[in-house]
């Protein structure tokens, strides 16, 4: 096969077959096909899309490039979450422990946070000593034993996604649905998970930045998983405001074992800041448990993750999980300055822009602009108010957290920028917008 | 400025800056531009096109990648002619010559034969001891002495150009508008000429395969053109059957002899074989002698250039061409060995598919399929009938020329499926369409 005229047909849009795509993949895998040759046919890929079986074709090209996890060991259904990223978006610290005292296994291989973004390993290393570089043997054994493990990326897992995501970060090719689902899909099956539940995000700092799109994703995603017989459900949420009360890593494990203790941080409006973090991380619980076949209904489903959580369980096994991977919780660092960014005029807080926020966070250094950026784990940002909330001239908007006040300024200017005032009050904001099944 | 960034403006289809193309094309130049990102930009603008002020900027850019060709120390008009390609299109060996002997300079920079169609320079390497490797300074030397010299590129013009071209021909990037005339008007440009004559040809052996398309590539070359205040005019020629007698170069280059001396050959129908050879090099030369200013009218500029062709001063122009870059006309090598390839069936010659005879040339080893293919001078095809010419079963239709008959059983089989005979004579064919000025 001649490289070049692969790339001939993607681009004048006649679907590739699933030996011209295995044969484009392996040999850039091993390094036997140039960069320039893949980035031309990412290019074609982001203009003219792929067919179902293209993408399919691509996930299992990726999948097989490198080792997958064999489960066979534990005796369970295994499930995993996959959200597609947002600003104080934490659930999976929640969801793991509420899952596996439910009976069922999350063996979770998660990433590290890029753009405005956080991502799960930089909010567990945040706690000291926690260790997400397990080996894949020790990750099942930690599995096996207490329900749930959280390690971060192998070079064994899906090589060819590693390299073609670098490749695509540099030349303009990320934004192109069959090259995301096919990035995200390798990685999950190659956990060898039974089910996946996934939380597909639409909103100013999602990804996908409406609802139809955010489907659309989530859509792609489910007929490469049901192409490989795996449960999946997809639940469409909001990241048209920051999840929960902090978005920074030490202060969003923090605000998880807050809630894993059952305790409230109520707003000036007196509501509960962490009830979004909460609700988001029972529902998603609630379908994954589902999946897993522990109840019948989603109902029942909800009140067993509900029973998980107040039982205090889930906390005992995020403990159980931090001795296992090396963590000492109870030495949590937390920010040490801080600055309150206060509104300049009353009225209703009607939206927020959460990509500022989250770029706000990269000036923080809580996230990073690129791979190799070194960010500081007790940096963030405090939210006091949500959507809908009636406000007064000096209210405190957000609270700006970190060890580094000289790096306050741009951030506070960023923030002054992130949300909208208005004088009438917004329709309700809705944090689940629909579940495709 | 970030190279990813610019080239997700182009693939939002935003239009680039002269400063961002700059960048782009001086970096690459220079080695600090990775293939990679070149690459996906390239794709980007086969997708999305440029304006025409991109279009210029690129020119622009390529052209000072490298050094342009210092014609002050000639006085006189400088006036080139550029062919977009074809099967036996030759004409560049009668129209220096031509042009040259009615007053005009014609220092032509050429190419070399690649996929189905010719070039000059392997025309003339035919030619035993023939130099087109001249430096420049022997190539103003030459120009001014006898008013033409044809010489390859050289490593200091474009160099941009040249390292674009050898990526795009790997990245399925080749068939871009904007990229094509840039990459064609930079060279030109470079060789500090006042007019040039473009020959865009249409048909089954052209790059564009039908009028509208030649007329668009005629079109934006042409804009290219004036934005440097370069006089320029466009003749819109058939590619839709092989000119004149034969395709292979030193059998060309024997037919332009030929034509020189005035000579014919018939056809079994009785008209002359070199018949549009001979007509298309009168017109465009006739093209130039009008822009050169020799002339008030193209009717007075066709009869000079029919006068300079008829009375012998081209073909000694061209003889002292050949003395001046070393090489032995008299010793052209002509083929040893020959097949003929006779029709089976009665009726009209409706068609030919030129793309198919210039890869029947290749097979010979008339042409390359890659660069670096090794060609053999003496081998060839020779044309007995044209488009509308009634055929009876048993008739030469063409025959195949070389020194090692073991190559001819393919090229044949592939010749025998480059023509059509139908029972209805065809429209007359046209040899020149259009001329756009």
């Amino acid at each position: 096969m001649l490289p070049s005229e692969i790339i001939k047909k993607k681009r004048n849009n006649v679907a590739l077959t699933p030996e011209e795509i295995e044969y484009f993949i392996s040999s850039y895998t091993n390094d036997s096909l140039p960069d320039y040759q893949m980035s031309a046919l990412l290019m074609a890929i982001y203009f003219n899309g792929m067919t179902t079986a293209e993408t399919v074709a691509l996930t299992k090209s990726m999948l097989y490039s490198g080792t997958t996890i064999n489960t066979n060991l534990i005796q369970g259904f295994k499930v995993d979450k996959h959200s597609t990223g947002g600003v104080g978006d934490k659930t999976s610290l929640i969801i793991g422990p509420i899952v596996a005292a439910a009976g069922a296994f999350v063996p979770m291989i998660s990433g590290r946070g890029l753009g405005h973004t956080g991502g799960t390993l930089d909010k567990l290393e945040s706690i000291p000593g926690f260790n997400t570089q397990q080996s894949l043997q020790r990750f099942i054994e930690i599995t096996k034993k207490i329900g749930t493990c959280f390690i971060g990326q192998t070079k064994e897992i899906c090589p060819a996604d590693k390299k073609i995501y670098a490749l695509r970060d540099v030349t303009a090719t990320i934004e192109s649905l069959p090259l995301i689902c096919a990035s995200i899909m390798s990685k999950k099956i190659a956990e060898g998970i039974d089910g996946l539940v996934l939380d597909v995000k639409f909103g100013s700092g999602a990804f996908m930045k409406d609802v139809p799109s955010a489907k659309a994703l989530a859509r792609a995603l489910m007929s490469i998983a049901h192409s490989y017989e795996k449960k999946i459900v997809a639940v469409i949420s909001s990241m048209s405001q920051p999840l929960g009360k902090y978005a920074g890593n030490a202060l969003e494990v923090y605000e998880c074992v807050e809630i894993m203790k059952n305790k409230k941080s109520l707003s000036l409006h007196g509501y509960d800041l962490y009830e979004d973090t909460r609700e988001l991380s029972l529902q998603l619980s609630a379908q994954m448990i589902l999946l897993s076949g522990k109840t019948r209904s989603i109902h029942e489903a909800y009140l067993l993750a509900k029973t998980k959580l107040e039982s205090g369980e889930a906390l005992k096994i995020f403990e159980q999980l931090c001795l296992e991977q090396g963590g000492a919780l109870s030495d949590l660092m937390l920010p040490q300055k801080k600055l309150e960014l206060r509104a300049e005029n009353s009225g209703f807080i009607s939206s927020f822009n959460v990509e500022k926020i989250g770029l706000a966070g990269i000036l923080l250094k809580a996230g990073r602009s690129k791979a190799d950026d070194i960010i500081n784990p007790t940096a963030g940002i405090e939210f006091h108010v949500k959507i809908g909330d009636a406000i007064s001239k000096g209210d405190v908007i957000f609270t700006l957290h970190g060890d580094d006040s000289e790096l306050f300024s741009d951030a506070l200017a960023l923030l002054a920028m992130s949300f909208e005032i208005s004088l009438q009050k917004p329709p309700p904001h809705v944090l689940i917008k629909e579940v495709l099944t």
